[in-house]
């Protein structure tokens, strides 16, 4: 096995008992047959924000968090994160984690498949983002990059695809603002069908949002949330679900969490859960 | 000591233990000699909210918060929260610990004064109010109000002095949109001479916030906050502090904390810490 690079993180043994029950089986075994395993996982701050605003990059949570993330995609076929985030953080969106493939492992073993949805294709990526510089270092793989063009930009499809990569045209809604609105059910059915058995929902706020509405968030299998001991403040990206009403109208609870467990971890704590449907 | 009644709520000492240094000190001392000693304390959903809407009762956190939350005020000699709480829940605002005076012990024992911010004096409370019942069975103390109005009005003030109670007329600053702006160092200079050597900020979100700002949240001595495992939705009320920019006008952290700790309590979780200032 080659030596780990001196970027690799690690995450001790200790700390990946109390994460164990919450991650896609081993034997790759799903609780829906036609879709992956899903985990929902972020960091945000006792504010419930993202970031201190659209666009900006926050490291809001420690080196254990961070070392928790890359062991968790360590432990996923796929990790998937909206165009925002893609756009703010130019992220390596690959797994650091000492031992895996390009980290003092084999090949591309237990790197993840990254997924970036870009309903209109503007992510512009080149052979400099960091995510290519990776894939040619052999230390992850490429993006699949989803859309609603039914032909994609022929260059960057060129590039895509010249990695290993590929784009993946998706129909979806969109709303009265504008907005372009997933349907979880249709992308988790063909990102099975593209192999992957367990994937990982990043971000940013409007792709976590979306998922946790009514119709969306009993397709979660697992949430994994840290949350930091700071408060961002008025404004910033915020992970909060649309307001739900009762039959009689009333506001209710949007979203509640069952099963659930909190681990203190440096000055963040994790909480894990499944969606109370 | 008279048997505690049915409503009293046990605290058990294994949990104590985890709070004690948090807590005021048992021989009186504060921080600052002019101010009682300051815990913020409050529960909020995921998304940080207190409510689902302002003036409704949202029961967030699970039995065991609750009794945390009635012990953290036997520890106090004052409780203080906004008006909107007031007119909301009809709080009793005492202390229903198993021990406490009116709960199984002596007198008001221990039964820490309720403080209402209250700057129009729209609070229309009387003597059905739950507050001034518990008062005539002799299991809390009458409130004080702080206002704005040198001379508040007259049939609520013979009340509040019937029960022992009293308006406490203080300056406020009104901002531009029209809210009145606690000055908390006079509050809590007035709270000190009046005898109060520890106070729990219990809410609501304008209060918490409020003493969030950076000219005053080196008043805060202590934060204690729980969080349920449920997101309430957007629209809900929401503890986050006004934005805070750096010297160069880029958005930063409106508020950390250090020495943090968390507490698994039953589904919820409860972080203590003090604020970086």
């Amino acid at each position: 096995m080659p030596a780990a690079p001196r970027d690799a993180l690690e995450f001790p043994e200790s700390d990946r008992l109390f994460l164990e029950p919450q991650l896609p089986p081993r034997d790759g075994s799903t609780p829906r047959p036609d879709m992956p395993f899903t985990t929902l996982t972020f960091a945000t701050s006792l504010d419930s924000s993202l970031a201190l605003s659209p666009g900006t990059r926050t490291v809001l949570s420690g080196p254990q968090s961070k070392a928790m993330t890359h062991y968790l995609r360590s432990r996923h076929d796929g990790i998937l994160v909206g165009v925002g985030t893609a756009l703010a953080d130019d992220p390596g969106l690959n797994c650091r984690i000492a031992g895996v493939g390009g980290y003092g492992g084999e090949n591309l073993d237990f790197q993840p498949r990254p997924i970036v949805i870009d309903p209109t294709a503007r992510w512009n990526f080149s052979d400099n983002s960091k995510l290519f510089q990776l894939c040619r270092e052999g230390r992850g793989r490429a993006p699949w990059v989803v859309t609603t063009m039914p032909e994609p930009p022929a260059e960057k499809d060129a590039l895509l695809k010249e990695y290993g990569g590929q784009f993946i045209s998706l129909k979806m809604t969109t709303s009265e603002s504008g907005r372009h609105q997933i349907d979880w059910n249709e992308l988790l059915v063909t990102l099975r069908l593209k192999g992957l058995r367990s994937v990982m929902i990043e971000g940013g706020g409007h792709v976590i949002n979306s998922l946790l509405e009514p119709s969306y968030m009993s397709l979660i299998d697992r949430v994994v949330v840290t949350i930091a001991p700071t408060w961002l403040g008025q404004g910033g990206v915020v992970v909060s679900p649309a307001r739900r009403f009762d039959e009689e109208g009333n506001p209710m609870s949007a979203a509640r969490l069952k099963n659930v467990k909190w681990y203190p971890f440096g000055e963040d704590v994790v909480l894990c859960g499944q969606v109370n449907v």
